[in-house]
């Protein structure tokens, strides 16, 4: 995997004050948002009005989804050198059946169970500073550094500079500096008392009525408490902890102390550390717990709220704790906000590198809130679930064949599809195709291909030919902002080679989504070592066939040139899978392509499936192609016209 | 896994020039004895002749062997963060059966097959520099510096400071500074030129009569050859080259420029950059070659000599190319030489921890000169290999099933053994044994067993019982000295739980080999946290059921305490191995346990098998145990004596 190559043509900035975003908050929200406009060559103005991150506690839960967009920036390493714990299962701890005090452990479940197909089945803990500084590194390799402790005093919408429309006042915090940036995009990550969002006037609705009041505690202990190492609930005659373990042999426990649905409820109501450490022991007696230190210790009211809007104007938006809060029982707050930022930093790219129109803007909020909304609605499902006596036992197996479809394992296995992140499906709009689409063709979406727009690609091991070395498909292209096109090629065969001949034929037209975004350069000048964008900026090939890497000898397999350009994206499909039986083309099987037929699948850049168009001889299949991207794209793209 | 616990007791050194040890040369062979007894607590001056490290070129393949040693000393992921190149394959190049100039690919093979079960199978290329930094990281975090540019200018047996018998003067490259220095052991690492070697008289014989010059390139080229990014060997009628994928984009060529075989041999014959470059032009065509640059540029003979010798009294020891030279197509210098350190390290470490008796060091120069001398006994036998035609397409299939036994294949499947690093074995003696070893009883190494005493630990996956986790059981003792027991205790029942009592009864008397060399603070101040080591310096315990980790419910399996205060080293043999049928203990099959009988299966501190005793009622196996640890324990163990 190379560096990603960013579309850097046009956007320099006409002065100093001039800057293409203002991100203000370095959190995970801001922070995701800055690495990857920084990497696409973006100019940003980066605050926060803490003075040093944040130094311990807070957010710690990096679920697998999020875990797999960290691998595939490069960031997973630095991530895991901080040596994190890893939590693999939940494990439940009941009242004794017996009437007395004690505590029984009463099942437990993966938190990632293998029907999920993740690439990572874990959560990783870590505490949120030790996150931070893993972006803030990458940052300033980028030459972006966080300036603070800044705060945002006004901004407003601007005629001066048409192209920098969002005016921005920033002061410092000591009152001794001030700056005027003109910019084309604003951001608040500022969290849940944004100020953005307030001055814009967006209202919170809270989903649910009932508000909590949370204590929450980081530190060393000394337990023979036998589950302290696994993330558990525990429920006693003295209240309900949740245990979270953590880096550096610390532990996490979570303690409700109030909810408003107490007969005298105060969401003002606090506890001291000796209090919280008081109700832990009693409610996991008959065991000892005592602490060696404790790191951080908060109490905090919180509400399940979500922002009426996440833009007015896409120019002005909000991401992370600013748009939605959450109970922290599942862990959703750092995950859904590294995904918001996801969500818009390919959409200002792909509008601002002149790819898509400004209309793709919108579905940042159509396609972030929604999933916002699905979270907040499934939290008191969720909630339930952990209040309920241990699953039965089938639920605990890891063989999805062995689990008994009931509605306790149906919540059950929408939990986990939830809490890992891999519940996400975007709706139906230009970007991501439906029946209602723009593009009709009856080589769009067939019936058999089992993959849906609006989820996420496949994870599948393949055999990379160039070095034979088994590669994860899904994560080959790093997030380079393109989109990204998996040719499953099916068996190699005469017919399909000549499919694969038209479709880099009308590829390489310029009316096609490919020739119409040719990169300047294309002709001749792009360096041997481009191995990812050596056509466009926009888009990135990849072929895969089914067949074994020894016997796809690129001497005699005469691959149209388009193709094999992309010398490092071409794949053998004859990995087994475990879930498969042997010696099956697995990655073809999981996207169900007719081995004798083949399959274009495009991915947008953040690894959500687009639409999928069959592979066959003609134009049929770049002029599928053609329409999806019409639907959005800048230019026309007509083969009609091509050269 | 923690940090290593290191046997600090008493080695306070007398005054500022005593050291525990003296390393001469910081090349792959001392850094890494350098490294493992900086983490165990020596007192180490280590010098080198150069100003600085590698700077480029030199030895650069990591065998799979010895990135498993690398990951259990937490080197592994500092390695991969440098994006080596992973070589997963071999392809072989003729010339063109046509009768032409050309050269045709005639097949491929893994560089590291299936039926070797390494947990990495590949090669990671990496210049010898990038990979010297990583120790000398980790050693600067352990307080050791190397002192550059110093040689050594004379040593000598002294009688003056009774336990720093080796006096040793080194002097600083300007002349400027001299230092005398008295030192437990000094080692040479200072490759194949050992002024230390010259000087104890040792002799280097050459194995094969036929000595070679190389022309060796590393550099960023341009090329239409197809598999520039695997290792390949390509022989045509202009000449022979070996390809190797390098980090950086980079590619090695080795070329062949003379040999004592030719009329005119010269072994100082040299060649230019240009010159090397033109005759890989003519091997490769038709394809097309070209440089962007070239990094590194080298023209060297090398014989394959051995050492007579690697020690001469047991206190002055040699190792690495000092005592072995190899051609460079096996990719064994550097490996050999890690392993050379770490089969010393862990023997000076028991002996001056007070574990072992002192003849122990004795098997540091008869286990490593066997294996240096079966490796160049090999070097030729590979060498046909290399020159023969591509094997047959059976030698291709992944499956070990169908892997034909012929002579040729054979070869092969030693060839990867050899090369992967996996291929040793250690002879019998004390610490290995064997039929004739002192220690005799019908428990120990029963037939049914199939890991051999002086082969590796097997690799496999298990479940951690703490956490849930997953994780790969040979890794989970890190590289901390101790002697490694796995207690396989199969199907857990009620007669195997009274065996583990007694094994742990026994174990606890201060007889018996754990009890004799317990921790002076064992009784109650070692730490909470303390997970390898709680009762003994010199053994850590880990105890593997047959079990589903869900079953294995730590409430109500009653094991003796002295295994579960080795909290973190309980595990479950329920992870499904893809080359054994579903739901069979993986781990105890490839152990060959009897599940209704269980195991004892020591490990000495390199990761080698020593020894394994079935696990029985009564005294028996703490005996068998006892039996073996009195052929080179410092004590005298015996039930019969204990408290």
């Amino acid at each position: 995997m190379g560096s990603p190559t960013a579309a850097t043509s046009g956007r320099s900035s006409p002065s100093a004050n001039h800057y293409d975003i203002v991100i203000v908050g370095a959190g995970p929200v801001g922070l995701m948002l800055s690495t990857l406009l920084a990497r696409w060559g973006y100019k940003i103005k980066h605050i926060d009005n803490r003075a040093e991150p944040t130094p311990r506690g807070r957010a710690d839960g990096i679920q697998p989804r999020s875990l797999d967009l960290l691998q595939n920036m490069g960031l997973k390493a630095p991530i895991m050198a901080n040596n994190p714990a890893k939590v693999f299962e939940v494990a439940f701890w009941e009242p004794s059946p017996d009437g007395g005090d004690g505590i029984v452990k009463t099942g437990s479940w993966p938190s990632c169970p293998p029907f999920l197909e993740a690439r990572y089945p874990f959560t990783t803990l870590l505490h949120q500073g030790l996150i931070e500084r893993v972006f803030i590194d990458d940052l300033a390799k980028h030459g972006v550094e966080i300036q603070r402790p800044w705060t945002i005093t006004d901004f407003k919408t601007s005629n001066k500079h048409p192209d920098y429309p969002v005016e921005v006042d920033l002061d410092r915090d000591d009152g001794l500096f001030q700056q005027k940036l003109y910019a084309k995009y604003l951001f608040s990550g500022e969290g849940a008392r944004s100020n953005i969002r307030q001055a814009l006037g967006i209202q919170v609705t809270y989903k649910d009525p009932i508000s909590y009041v949370w204590a929450v505690m980081d530190g060393v202990v000394q337990t023979d408490f036998p589950s302290i190492k696994m993330k558990c609930t525990i429920h006693s005659k003295h209240g309900s902890i949740m245990v979270i373990p953590r880096e550096n042999s610390m532990v996490r426990l979570y303690i409700r102390i109030a909810s408003s649905s107490d007969p005298d409820f105060n969401p003002r109501k606090t506890a001291t550390e000796e209090e919280v450490q008081a109700t832990a022991k009693k409610i996991l007696s008959p065991y000892k717990i005592t602490w060696e230190n404790v790191d951080w210790f908060s109490i905090y009211p919180i509400g399940q709220g979500i922002a009426t809007n996440y833009t007015l104007d896409q120019r002005v938006f909000l991401g992370g704790d600013a748009c939605h809060t959450h109970s922290p029982k599942a862990g959703q707050g750092m995950n859904t906000a590294f995904l918001d930022a996801q969500n818009l930093a390919w959409k200002i790219h792909a509008v601002e590198s002149g790819f898509a129109s400004r209309e793709i803007l919108k579905t940042y909020e159509t396609e972030r809130k929604a999933v916002a909304e699905e979270l907040l609605a499934f939290d008191n499902k969720y909630a339930q679930l952990f209040s309920q006596q241990a699953p039965p036992k089938s639920a605990q197996e890891h063989d999805t064949s062995t689990i008994h479809v009931n509605e306790f394992v149906d919540t059950f296995k929408k939990a986990c599809a939830f809490t890992s992140g891999y519940g996400v499906k975007y709706g139906p709009s230009d970007i991501c195709w439906s029946v209602a689409h723009n593009a009709q063709s009856n080589l769009i979406c067939p019936e058999d291909v089992k993959v849906t727009p609006g989820r996420l690609m496949v994870t599948a091991d393949v055999t990379r030919v160039a070095d034979a070395n088994v590669v994860a498909l899904e994560q080959e292209v790093p997030e380079n902002g393109a989109f990204r096109l998996y040719i499953f090629a099916g068996t190699p065969s005469q017919s399909k080679l000549a499919a694969l001949r038209d479709f880099a034929k009308y590829s390489s037209t310029s009316g096609s989504y490919l020739g119409a975004y040719a990169r300047p350069d294309a002709d001749g000048e792009v360096s041997y070592h481009e191995t990812h964008n050596p056509h466009s900026h926009h888009f990135t090939l990849s072929t895969i066939f089914a067949a074994k890497h020894e016997e796809l000898d690129m001497t005699t397999l005469t691959l149209p040139p388009l193709l094999t350009r992309y010398r490092d994206h071409i794949y053998a499909d004859d990995v087994t899978d475990r879930r498969l039986s042997q010696g099956v083309a697995a990655a073809h099987s999981k996207v169900g392509v007719n081995l004798d037929q083949g399959l274009v699948l495009v991915v947008r850049p953040d690894g959500y499936i687009g639409i999928s168009v069959l592979l066959v001889e003609g134009t049929g299949t770049v002029e599928a192609l053609n329409k999806y991207f019409n639907s959005f794209c800048t230019k026309t793209l007509s083969l009609a016209t091509s050269e």
